[in-house]
């Protein structure tokens, strides 16, 4: 993959901003269009921000130099022009998808690949009725893409195997994470890890085994230290002498047991959210929001720094 | 809490080795006791060890003096003189612990509280007996507990509240999480919290969607990065506008469609058990197995240096 090559992002909000300074961290030209004109200006400036704080933080060398690669193109064809790879992040919105990719998928060389920040929409609902739509997929990232590296790559039935294999490759060179999501469903594969989890943690606290405060200091002082340096395969296949099979041997009856009382698929209730919800408040007030996301994004900045510290030694 | 006080570890394999570590490390007189004479005497001399290789991470200040704050007793009645509290970690097989139990409560003035490191059985299984039984709680650690500090806290019926207090209390004033598990369930929470995401894991390769390397790197490049800091609750409240309430109006409608495919409480199949396992050895053949769990260890301690000096800043 050579990074000299020239990607598209089209769609310049949040999502758009971020996948910008992704790819020009890595050396790749950005070319940079959203159909409104004033927020792309605004949105280059804000890159541009974004750049020089992740330099502070030691996440960008040169953000001067990264900032030389990013181009505002005013103009839809300018922005696609000699392009190997194009980003779109445009509204969650199924009409609005279809009509772009329409428009796209004439005005782009049929090898070029496309690949949708959507999380939330299938690519076989926007690309089924187009000439070209065997390069067309989702490649869904986590908010922020520069501090989170997981790209989900889920292409459409008629999705080619190049195509799929090519974005996973870019991903790879710009230092992303890609998993490869090889049958479509709904939240891809993150979402649902979140939601299982949540949905016993609402349950256990519904059913006054623990409260709200216990159960988040139970995930980010026990199972997420160990989660965010190794996935949950990972840790169950150290914990037992011989494996995953030893470990599933050993604690698989455990888990089935729990399983029983997990098995409810009843909705969260209105009180319980509302309950959920005034704890939370009473830890952490309204008004105050705002500065605990800043934090949370600081705290990742350092966790982010402190993986790729231990990346240049041997504890990689 | 005075931490010039002196707590008793009942037990000396690798958890009772583990809590005298933590205990002596915040400052407290360490007696520790165990059956068998002879591992008794190593357990001295492994304790020493970890004190001496933590010292080198920076978690631990100075070993010797650690050291100096650990008697090793080869009589039990020693082992428990005028201490504040006892942690016991025994091996977990009932009827030991009962017979322990038994002993224990006659030998200790009624006000001493004792904490199991038991984490499959409820104190009610083996405390209901005796004389004493409101003392009695299970204080279950995490593997290594000077590494991953949350600790479940968790009553018979029968304990008093001033127990599980004063539990809390000194596990806070050693530096560790204590979570209060209101009433007895089988895994507590944190098992539980694991289970309800490995069985979602298990499923999503079993269908096909992600083979197991992809569902690793979903959590250790996304999820678990956040879960390293903060817990769910606090991830999604901070994940909406409007803080918890508004995440869950705007998101619980699609995590209960996942529930319906995630209701099944199917026991893992054999095959599937064997795929995965096959699928690990080749990522780690088993030989190396031994190799990677002393690298989790060190990345641990990196990730534990790494928020330890976090709290020493505004970023706490």
């Amino acid at each position: 993959m050579d990074l000299n090559n020239r990607v598209a992002v089209v769609g310049a909000g949040l999502i758009g901003q971020a996948w910008a300074l992704v790819f020009a961290r890595a050396g790749c030209e950005v070319r940079l269009w959203d159909a409104d004109v004033k927020a792309l200006h605004k949105a280059e400036k804000l890159v541009d921000e974004l750049a020089h704080s992740l330099q502070e933080s030691g996440l960008v060398d040169d953000a001067t130099a990264l900032m030389r690669r990013v181009t505002r193109c005013d103009d839809l064809k300018d922005a696609l022009e000699s392009v190997n790879y194009v980003q779109e992040s445009l509204p969650e919105v199924l009409s609005i998808k279809k009509d772009f990719y329409t428009r796209l998928d004439s005005l782009l060389p049929s090898t070029v690949v496309v690949g949708s920040s959507t999380s939330s929409i299938p690519a076989s609902a926007f690309t089924e009725h187009l000439a070209h739509r065997e390069r067309y997929l989702v490649a869904h990232p986590v908010n922020p893409p520069y501090l989170i590296p997981v790209v989900e790559v889920c292409g459409a039935p008629w999705t080619s195997t190049e195509a799929v294999k090519s974005c996973i490759e870019l991903m790879r060179a710009v230092k992303q994470k890609p998993v490869h999501v090889r049958r479509e469903l709904d939240g891809f594969i993150l979402n649902r890890l979140q939601g299982a989890l949540l949905r016993e943690a609402f349950r256990l606290v519904e059913q006054g085994y623990v409260d709200i405060e216990g159960l988040d200091i139970t995930i980010k002082e026990g199972l997420g230290l160990r989660w965010s340096f190794m996935g949950p395969f990972e840790t169950i296949d150290l914990n037992a002498p011989g494996g995953i099979s030893d470990y599933c041997d050993r604690y698989g009856g455990m888990y089935q047991t729990f399983a029983v009382d997990q098995g409810s698929t009843d909705a969260w209730s209105n009180e319980l959210i509302e309950r959920l919800h005034k704890a939370r408040r009473e830890l952490l007030p309204t008004v105050d929001l705002e500065d605990r996301r800043k934090w949370r994004d600081k705290r990742l900045m350092a966790l982010a720094m402190h993986k790729k510290n231990l990346e240049t030694d041997s504890l990689k």
